[in-house]
């Protein structure tokens, strides 16, 4: 598209929450309003895709500026959030909404998955030669995006792990034993891997950290943690949902699976079948099945008494109040920078990258949808010690910047 | 106890940790340092009755205080905790060393179980005419101990939960479905009910609360559910981790062994045998079994796609940087209070009153032993909505002040 598009807007918002998607649209409307030539209205899709489709839209050109900053620290999809994979009539359905209403400009806030909806709907508006500037702003607590050094989102969820662990830690001090914790990320360890921020002096847990970039070895595991309980008396250790076995297939899947399976048959209903979601996502979060099969699998091999399992859950992605300054920053940048792209007509996805340096910086990009579209950004091997039980002190200094400041702690010892 | 004493003191912690136990502890030093006419000098017990068992102490005197601000500030028990019920001979060898060691003053900071521990060494001295102040000094997330109007510890866990809560609340809006949350507290309900304070407005979640002190019935429960997700397409419930049958069974421990006994004999190692601790108390923290049963539940008996469980775990009790600000003041006054009594040669349990009137205004007292030990407080039935499954606005008012502010948040409808 080489010339400028006047018409409306439409913004939605799309996957798991983050603690700072709402910056991400305050972002788009703020600068929305500063393109008002070009931009005429601005429609909020409600639950995302669907909402288009059923035409239900918030005119957020009428909010006022108090209340969208309020909006912008609130956790959670404002608009409402969407987990659906249009198909190919309902992307058409999409595009017609547009067209019936001069949709010119759409931003859709989302991952990967969002990403390749929006490549989608990009594609057939080109068929139809209907002239439609599509952005996809990334989100994702799970930093997985291709192109970018890092998501808004994973920041605030790697402050909450980070500090969650580093209370678990103190936990663990105070009332010693094994504990685990599964932390969020189906595809990629970012997320877990930042646990290690929890540490500050030699010994602090975690003691062990698992991602899904590495095959996972029940055996290897009991003995890790044998080891460290040999050596510190108490052993912390922080597993990612997605851990696979050296098939690639989800550990979480196969122990769930493994139960379901292992119940008589007027058993069968205390628990929930294992199922699936719209994209084929074996389901991970809200079940605490990884961890108990974790934690099972130590009690029942070694004489270790104190043993716990957490899920961290929803609160790694919806707390509020405890953003990271940075990710809000960048998150609300992200949004304003999707606006500027589009005023001049450039379509694509927003990518943050970092400058080169000591001292954090970092600046915004725009690349095509088919290189983010459902791709996965794993973690790099270099960040993972050797052993695959651990992640190395470079970690450290790629994540602090995007965590910031974490709440001081001290000890006795 | 007439006479002023003078000698060593003592302090321990016991129990599992809460946010501002070490408050407590810096509370104790402090106040300890002003009175060395009396107390001579001030060993923390490592690891509690375990640490004095041992001769395991720490001279707290030689602290500085600006170390002693940090430690303050940290969650869980800086001179470790223990979970340990010491039996009639430990106790006799713990009042042998502090003969050995000339301690006339012990401060013991944890709940029942801690007094009751507490009461056993008193009654062991004074048979021995040993003259040896003790002090229980309150601290549990629980918030059960009996002559209290709260527990130092149960602001700040209250705090951590409504603001999980609200979150959970804002990304239930977001992405709607049914969400169970299981929260932490034994023996009674209060933490639990702080969950109440996550609602904004009519409509807002939890739509459902679960307290031990009414029995759960699973069918009620279930058409519980399915009420509030036909009226509001999505459904927040928060449970204590807690919640028994009519016949005071813990349905955590009923469901864990339905499980375990439902497994066919070659698939049983995929659990651990569910066990009890030293207490005789069933494990209910660190698995996900009893949020599992629950949404295994919703799932097998509805045709409601979207169902997830949380079990909140550990940060609920140790998340750094989030106490509340009154009960980080009152947790440190209760341990200045402990070291005022014992010079006085007063000994007892502190407790925390408030004053009649609208403003919050608390004050502290000092009761019997064996009015807390081992003893239970439950949330009064008036608190309890008629149909057992809500709390009542009243409860607002009592938990509000010691919650203290929370998060501001803002939604678009």
């Amino acid at each position: 598209m080489a010339v400028k598009l006047s018409g409306n807007a439409c913004v939605g918002q799309s996957g798991g929450p983050t603690a700072v998607i709402n910056q991400s649209l305050v972002g788009v409307i703020e600068a929305a309003r500063r393109h008002k030539k070009q931009i005429k209205s601005l429609l909020g899709a409600v639950h995302g895709t669907k909402g288009i489709m059923a035409e239900e839209f918030i005119d957020l050109f009428c909010i006022p500026q108090t209340r969208l900053e309020k909006i912008a620290v609130t956790p959670a999809a404002a608009l409402g959030s969407v987990r659906h994979k249009p198909k190919d009539d309902e992307c058409a359905a999409m595009l017609a909404v547009f067209k019936k209403r001069d949709v010119r400009f759409f931003f859709y806030i989302g991952g990967d998955d969002s990403a390749r909806a929006a490549q989608t709907i990009a594609c057939m508006a080109a068929k139809s030669h209907y002239d439609l500037c599509i952005i996809h702003v990334p989100k994702t607590i799970d930093n997985n995006l291709m192109e970018s050094d890092h998501t808004p989102g994973f920041g605030s969820a790697a402050r909450y792990v980070a500090n969650a662990v580093r209370g678990d830690e103190l936990d663990n001090r105070s009332l010693p034993g094994v504990k685990v914790n599964v932390i969020m990320g189906r595809d990629a360890g970012w997320l877990t891997a930042a646990s290690m921020l929890a540490r500050r002096k030699d010994g602090d847990g975690p003691h062990l950290i698992y991602l899904p970039e590495m095959p996972f070895l029940p055996e290897k595991f009991l003995e890790d943690v044998k080891g460290v309980y040999a050596r510190h008396k108490r052993c912390l250790a922080c597993v990612s949902e997605g851990i696979r076995d050296a098939d690639e297939k989800l550990w979480a899947e196969t122990a769930g699976k493994r139960l379901y399976d292992g119940l008589k048959d007027d058993s069968k209903n205390l628990l929930g079948k294992p199922r699936k979601d719209v994209f084929g996502h074996y389901q991970l979060s809200g079940t605490g099945v990884l961890a108990d099969f974790l934690t099972g699998l130590i009690s029942n091999n070694t004489d270790i008494s104190r043993v716990r399992g957490d899920t961290y859950g929803y609160p790694q992605r919806s707390f509020p109040g405890f953003a990271s300054k940075v990710d809000a920053r960048e998150a609300r940048q992200v949004g304003r920078h999707a606006v500027k792209c589009a005023a001049k007509a450039l379509g694509g996805s927003v990518a943050i990258r970092r400058r080169p340096g000591r001292a954090y910086k970092s600046y915004l990009a725009l690349v095509a949808l088919e290189l983010v579209a459902g791709k996965n950004r794993k973690v790099p091997k270099e960040h993972i010690c050797p052993g695959a039980s651990d992640i190395c002190p470079s970690f450290r200094d790629y994540a602090l910047p995007l965590v910031t400041d974490l709440p001081e702690t001290d000890t006795l010892d």
